[in-house]
């Protein structure tokens, strides 16, 4: 049996409330001998790792660095080997864009064309300003091509979203970029009969959008690639009978939620914001999605002291989740965002569970360990290293959502 | 998507040396408290385990005890369930010959004929240099069967190895072999169609071998079993993209090296000698499998000082492989040997990693622990217990050579 198939068949309705934290990029490297985490003054955090189990989760796997979608997907309880999420999806949520069943989602560069050959791939890096006044300027001369619905939506620089909209779209192209400059315009190809049509659709876009932006110079052409169609994966309510919820303020992250059935709760910009979400609509639902993005920004702007005081703003607001009383509470990241990397890392993230029915560290250990919430504490935690996929079932078991497998 | 084509997807170019250092079956258990490892007097291993990632790595799984292909293919990131390396083809490495594809090796006993019984299946247990003699004799006699090249190799005392090449070569026969004594000469039977020239031509062999032995008792038959042909394995340049070198003693370690592409480099014999051609070399490569041979061939001789001696001698040579500066070095065993068992075991092995993107045990532990290298230390090391074959993942992920897994 696959794990898919053992968790819908194991769950069970509960009253159980389900907490999951997610500080974004959380784990981090010593700088000095302490890693973020552990530099950060954290009472609330420190005093609720003492109570709770702890362990260090890998996202993928072992030297494996994720990105957001793969990370998250495995916080939600899936393989994240198993589902691709495609790079054009993922720019759609990113822009906001909810994507459906029909849409096929595309990676959009604006790009220089001179003398018949495209010479910039970027534009010359145009301004999100005059992105979005060209974006505003196409919408409405370029809505359709065949039976095909088209949508822009504009990015940060150079870059935009393009979402074809139809009946048997199909993401089996090549890309539609040359890859190097000078070298003239490169149409998609279809990779099999299946893409013809999706093929002749994306090279007609890209002679429109030509032909309308002939005098828009260095923006006068595009590069097409990420062609991506809705991964079809089961809902958090079909494979764990969860009705959820996520309060995220990014776009990708709201999107990703979408994804898997959650409801996207309006929230505000602030930790304080989201907490007031969870607890207006702590009823409403069973398993709340709370993600915190700026331990990630900080992480990969390479600001130490700025992710520490992220990580600090969030202890100050632990207790206001606390008094909440949730049945199973579990904070950690999504992967790690060392400052001193700048850059998203393999290593594993720091885990905390607390729930009624657990294991804390024994007192020999506790007695003489720093019961810290930090990487340090978590690799000698009950839980040791595991797959972070594996948090949800934790989860639901602590929540008493789980039966027994086998008599 | 499986871990194969995920390591290929990810793998990228970079100038970071990786190093993998393998003392044969390093792991023990204590005698008087501690083991070999953990006995030896160690100061440069002490330093660097204190500044580097520990943990303890399962060649195999759970109680597996592995033999040497496994766990070595392990140590190059396969998954040692997934590819089998014959016994014939390890023999033949052992012996020092060169694998192709159109080879199917076989490994042999001479054996004692009497009265049309084999009454001896080890032919008395003849001298080593008895058994190279009769191999002399029949190079130039047995040189081809139909269109089957035939070579053979002496091994020690009653063993040898035939290796036949030629078209078409299967390993689906049942052994040439009694088992039992007295008993009749049995001869091999093709399992399916695709064998049956195969088991012709062994079989063949075993009358021609019968007649020109004839003389020779006790050494006049011989029994065939183990046949195999070369696993099909991706090379460590289509996996992981890496230019790889082998530095080993050992026929077994040099061939195993070359099963999966490595370049096996001239060495002598110490281990100063392949320090030597490490740093001569080290401009050439990208990964260099250092194998020290001898920690396990006193593991199984039983001689715990002469295990702890090894270990030392390793010790006063880091120094040079540090000077090296490469960017990546681990250091482990392929599985244990302690000498209290004279054999191969199940343990997991000492595993330390040192990078410079690494997490090591933060002061507060550092400080009340032994910073030691050894079975104790690393199972309080970040990493916990982990499978050998993410040894290599996590190398790759240290010298920059992964790129990030989805967005």
């Amino acid at each position: 049996m696959d794990r898919e198939k053992l968790f819908k068949k194991l769950s069970i309705e509960s009253d159980a409330k389900m907490v999951l934290v997610v500080l974004d990029g959380l784990g981090g490297l010593p700088v000095k001998g302490r890693t973020e985490l552990e530099t950060a003054v954290t009472p609330h955090l420190d005093w609720l790792a003492a109570e709770s189990e702890l362990g260090q989760t890998l996202s993928i796997g072992y030297g494996i660095t994720p990105g957001s979608g793969p990370a998250h997907l495995a916080l939600f309880g899936y393989d994240p080997l198993r589902y691709d999420i495609g790079r054009g999806i993922l720019e759609a949520l990113g822009v906001g864009v909810q994507v459906g069943p029909h849409d096929l989602a595309v990676r959009g560069n604006f790009a220089s064309l001179k003398e018949g050959l495209v010479v910039d791939r970027r534009a010359g890096r145009i301004s999100s300003e005059q992105n979005r006044k060209i974006i505003e300027y196409l919408t409405p001369r370029i809505r359709s091509i065949e039976d095909v619905a088209v949508s822009l939506y504009a990015g940060e620089e150079h870059r935009f979203v393009l979402v074809l909209t139809g009946a048997g779209l199909s993401a089996d192209l090549s890309d539609a970029d040359p890859e190097a400059v000078p070298q003239p315009i490169r149409y998609a190809e279809a990779k099999n009969d299946g893409a013809t049509k999706t093929a002749r659709v994306v090279n007609a876009f890209i002679d429109r959008l030509n032909a309308e932006l002939k005098d828009f110079f260095p923006a006068n052409t595009c590069l097409l690639r990420g062609y991506a169609t809705l991964p079809v994966i089961p809902s958090l309510s079909e494979m764990f009978g969860l009705r959820s919820a996520a309060i995220a303020v990014y776009p990708m992250y709201r999107g990703l939620a979408q994804l898997v059935g959650m409801e996207v709760l309006p929230c505000g910009r602030t930790i304080e914001e989201q907490v007031a979400a969870l607890k207006e609509n702590f009823s409403r639902f069973d398993f709340f999605f709370m993600h915190v993005k700026k331990t990630d920004s900080y992480g990969e702007d390479g600001l130490f002291e700025k992710k520490v005081a992220v990580v600090e703003e969030f202890d100050t607001w632990l207790p206001a989740i606390l008094e909440l009383t949730p049945a199973v509470l579990a904070i950690t990241g999504d992967h790690s965002t060392p400052t001193r990397m700048k850059a998203h890392s393999w290593h594993p993230n720091p885990f905390l569970l607390k729930a009624q029915f657990q294991r804390i560290a024994a007192p020999p250990l506790a007695a003489s360990a720093v019961p810290k919430f930090g990487e340090s504490s978590c690799v000698r935690g009950v839980w040791g290293t595991f797959p972070a996929m594996e948090i949800l079932p934790l989860m639901m078991a602590n929540a008493g959502r789980f039966k027994k497998y086998g008599a």
